[in-house]
């Protein structure tokens, strides 16, 4: 992996890679908040991943979160991957929510998508071994998104348990299985056979869940898309029929944009940190 | 004024108004942050006014700076107008350090850019008209700005005494009328009178001051426009010759970016609520 680019902020490094993904073939770049290493060089931290949501890239969450004042105070590193494969050889959809930028963190099984949208595997396997190896982190994890990056946290922490300490979510899509964006995107990568969405559906992973790992949510309750493509309801209720002591919160008035994820990014990293740094 | 956008972030309201400018002869679009009113809903805001840099429009400070967290915990109302008069029968230049996104916060006397680029009249009078005419503020303002708009802040604070409680500026262009920037601005707005420039430069106009107001700057060692275009020596051996109380810090490893801003805007906040927010 090589280096492209790095500033300071809140007395860490900024940083963004680009290599060869393997898994993917084709090159990626992800963005790397590393605290301070100011009074011992040796130190490592543990790793916050977040999965960024349709027409993102690693930059928006870097740019636009603030995250970096609070991952810096805790002693936590940042790790923001792309939302999807990306370049000149890799299929594309003229629409926002199809394609490029909307990688919806499965592995595709249908053409033309199925050599490079494997985001799954990208980031449950590749990515982490390539930052482990690479980077002052431990492998101490936790994982992050918003939007569709909260579907990616919730079905990628659920199906992986041991591998996360802790989940969380803004604003995720719950149950892509049965809203527009889910059904468009699964239709595409997966194809016609339903049943093989749904362990890439957090609501439908909830529910069949043998074990119980730490999960906060944040919802606005005057998100744009809440009632047509969220569903935390469905959610939530899939909780309460297994008993699973999920976290949502639901915030009066915040919309689907980064002014929420911003003013929660603090709650959320408190809430790894009780995970990731305890002994 | 109309309202275009509203936003919730930390608890206040993140807004977008547009309002024909009487002073640029255009339709003029700004942001501002207000703190919460939910315990008093008369409450009125002290404004701390942000001049953004060259390319900027009033929605880069807002999205990136992360200054509503403590602007909501300070009760410090935010306005961050735009960086030039706009349109298409607005003149314009094709670099990026000339035209629109570059009024450089004066009155040009030349044309083709005397009829719309009066940006500093703008925003000494007419925008705080508006503002207090039409929001929950009072009229104890501070002003502050980045790069260009540090050159805007320091030199409107600096002609305007008693008009701001405080002055403050990240990496500000601190003697425009000696550096390539500033020479090409001042050349087209101003014309070939170097003396007419000087009632543009923080430098001079810090060396003649007879009263002398709180300023901090913040400047970042490694930023890459820091020798050629901002020079902050030239300002601090001014305010050494006159005997001016300027705050100048120079923090290593930091650059040009909004991720300088981000680590400091708490510092430079908390500097204006001691002004603002004192009896």
């Amino acid at each position: 992996m090589k280096l492209i680019s790095e500033t300071k902020v809140f007395d860490g490094h900024q940083q963004r890679y680009e290599h060869a993904s393997e898994v993917l073939d084709c090159t990626m770049r992800f963005s790397v908040f590393l605290p301070s290493q100011a009074e011992n060089k040796s130190q490592k931290f543990p790793v916050l991943y977040w999965l960024s949501g349709l027409t993102c890239t690693d930059e928006n969450f870097s740019q636009k979160a603030g995250a970096q004042r609070m991952a810096s105070e805790l002693g936590i590193a940042l790790v923001i991957p792309d939302t999807s494969p990306r370049g000149d050889d890799v299929a594309d959809d003229e629409g926002y929510d199809l394609g490029q930028g909307a990688g919806f963190y499965l592995n595709a099984t249908q053409l033309p998508w199925k050599p490079h949208y494997r985001m799954y595997d990208y980031i449950v396997d590749e990515l982490p071994q390539l930052v482990e190896a690479n980077l002052p982190v431990t492998d101490r994890r936790a994982i992050s998104g918003h939007s569709m990056g909260g579907h990616g946290a919730l079905v990628i922490g659920m199906r992986n348990p041991g591998h996360y300490e802790s989940i969380s979510a803004f604003s995720p899509i719950c149950n892509p299985i049965s809203c527009p964006w889910g059904e468009k995107a699964f239709s595409a990568y997966l194809g016609a056979d339903r049943q093989s969405w749904e362990e890439y559906d957090a609501t439908v992973l909830l529910s069949r869940a043998t074990e119980q790992q730490p999960i906060l949510i944040s919802q606005g309750e005057d998100d744009e898309f809440l009632e047509q493509q969220l569903k935390p309801n469905a959610l939530e209720t899939a909780a309460e029929a297994a008993g699973y002591p999920l976290k949502m919160e639901h915030h009066a008035g915040y919309d689907h944009s980064y002014y929420f994820i911003a003013s929660f990014i603090e709650q959320h990293l408190r809430f790894h940190a009780d995970y990731l740094l305890k002994p």
